[in-house]
């Protein structure tokens, strides 16, 4: 019988942080295409929109006015998601209509006043600025609530309802389901082998480098052994780094740093603005001991052949399991062969 | 202090299948949208196609020629995602580093040899004979693999490359991930309470009927408690069957209607062929008891306001959890405030 390898043969990897398996399917790349195309994000936008309701000095839906800021700037979200002030849900009896209540806040945090730029095009300096901002709210929210959830959507593929460079921070008053299931793993693995999965995780990656994307100083990028979407991407410090609010100066300008160059090769890779949603994880505030967690980012970004062409999660993936069409190691290796300095900027 | 109230009140609803909460945030319907518009599928099509690869009589990619079938038409996917041969993968001693091999076929289900129609545009009698292909797929799948997943992905918005009526069978080697945690759950809540946990669930909604959208004789349709998406349905006997293999010539035909009546409600919402994914749950063909499984259908569409904006499951969704906007009453309501007759259809 033929020898089982990895770039031919169909098979399953395992997710150790959410437990799932991720069906691989290295040879079904070939297949053609003819169904839905996105439409790639290649227009020159303007510095300042008039229409826009993130711009400086613009007015936004509720009538509030954005001040003339110059870095970042975070205001509540006009239509949140939770509350501050939800009541308590009465327990129910009933296993199969469980309900509890949630409370939180959600805020939006713009980049940049800029209404052209988007992350890759920010200065190293700039995007100082918003690791910063970053930090700052999960510091502030941290206070109240368990669990602070930053995260961006870029790009209308990944449902992003305005091309201005923003994010948004959700606060929780409950661990969500992602993180209550990372923090059972983390911990069942730190039980086990007194480390840290994720930095047992980084040492691996570093020494055998085939998915690696981007390495700096203190930081490293790699495609996931057990990637999902086609150029997913795990970003972690090198060292046990609890919380992005734990980060020394040193590696949180080097942050800035391994952004820039990550959503470099992103856009450079179809030489289009990568659309993706991306977000971090760390210790929740929980008051618990939380040795086990390990600070990362996951980018989750949907394109696959082109900039019009990105993979749809659909069918088999919904119903039975994640399925991908080219290894985590091709993916990496595609991303790696391309530049890391921005496709529309000259030099440094 | 105010008293909970679901209807204004952000939650969270657990799923007894899944074992995962869903975040519902129904005074969130109310904020404008700027973002990605799909483009809805209105237009007229021919009955014949000659690009179509799945039209009677055309020649696929491969070369192949369909045959002028008259009914269903089943082949081989020319592109399958999964091979019947795959040699075994060497086992993985690194927990980080887990991998094996994965085995299987894909087979894609004609549903009709018209072009121009989808499920809800055919005759219940056209419809029968959907319901027995999927019963002859399974059976035959089912002698060898463990597991057989029958699904239709809908429309472009759903990653479907061909608007041709039809839908697709994989067999695998293995138990997926959706399937190896919804047979935990079952199992386990069978263990504790003596029954099959979709079939006291099906009591509880005949009881209540505030999520149901459909019923006929042998079957109901509900959007689940915890539905993730907008306009979700599980779809259920009301008697306690493993798999689709064992219904009843009744049972059949009845799931013949209740398709009929299930997808017309959904076009007549936005009055728009509606896209979604849908597939079968039961049993596996694993050799063991199974007496805790049920059979089920999911019904996943994407559509949240209208017929081209939809939902879009990202950032704070990936990485947190799962939200929805309007409460599963909500949705259900909507869905049996519209006629059961298709709104391209006169009359039955
Ligand atoms: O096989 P198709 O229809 O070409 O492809 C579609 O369904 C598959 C199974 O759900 C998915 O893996 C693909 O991403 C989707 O585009
Ligand atoms: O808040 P936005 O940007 O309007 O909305 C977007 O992000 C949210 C959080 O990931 C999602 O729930 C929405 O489906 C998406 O359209």
């Amino acid at each position: 019988m033929e020898q089982f390898n990895p770039v031919d043969h169909p098979h399953r990897r395992y997710n150790p942080l959410t437990g799932q398996w991720i069906l691989v399917s290295p040879h079904r790349a070939k297949r053609p295409w003819q169904g839905a195309q996105e439409t790639p994000s290649n227009e020159t936008l303007p510095d300042h929109d008039p229409d826009c309701f993130l711009c400086p000095g613009n007015t936004r839906v509720t009538g509030d006015k954005n001040p003339q800021y110059t870095g970042t700037f975070v205001f509540t979200n006009d239509f949140a998601a939770l509350m501050t002030d939800t009541p308590d849900a009465p327990e129910s009896s009933d296993p199969l209509l469980r309900c509890e209540s949630a409370r939180g806040t959600s805020r939006v945090i713009c980049f940049s006043p800029d209404h052209s730029k988007t992350l890759p095009q920010l200065s190293v300096t700039a995007l100082e600025e918003v690791v910063k901002t970053w930090q700052e709210q999960t510091a502030d929210l941290g206070k109240t609530y368990p669990w602070v959830q930053v995260f961006e959507n870029k790009g209308a593929a990944m449902g992003c309802s305005n091309p201005h460079p923003h994010g948004q921070v959700w606060a929780n008053s409950f661990l969500p389901n992602e993180v209550a299931r990372e923090d059972v793993l983390q911990r069942e693995y730190f039980a086990k082998n007194g480390s840290p999965i994720l930095v047992d995780y980084a040492q691996r990656e570093l020494k055998d480098g085939s998915r690696t994307v981007v390495e700096t100083e203190h930081w490293i990028a790699v495609v996931p052994y057990w990637a999902a979407w086609p150029f997913e991407t795990l970003l972690l410090p090198k060292t046990h780094i609890l919380r992005i609010t734990d980060l020394s100066a040193e590696q949180s300008s080097d942050l800035a740093l391994a952004l820039k160059k990550l959503t470099s090769r992103y856009d450079n890779l179809f030489q289009c603005s990568f659309p993706y949603s991306m977000g971090w994880h760390g210790a929740p505030f929980n008051g618990e001991e939380n040795g086990h967690w390990q600070l990362h980012a996951h980018f989750y970004p949907p394109l696959l052949r082109s900039a019009t062409v990105r993979k749809f999660m659909v069918g088999y993936e919904m119903l039975a399991e994640t399925q991908r069409d080219l290894t985590a190691e091709q993916a990496a290796e595609r991303l790696r062969a391309v530049s890391d300095i921005h496709f529309r900027q000259s030099g440094e």
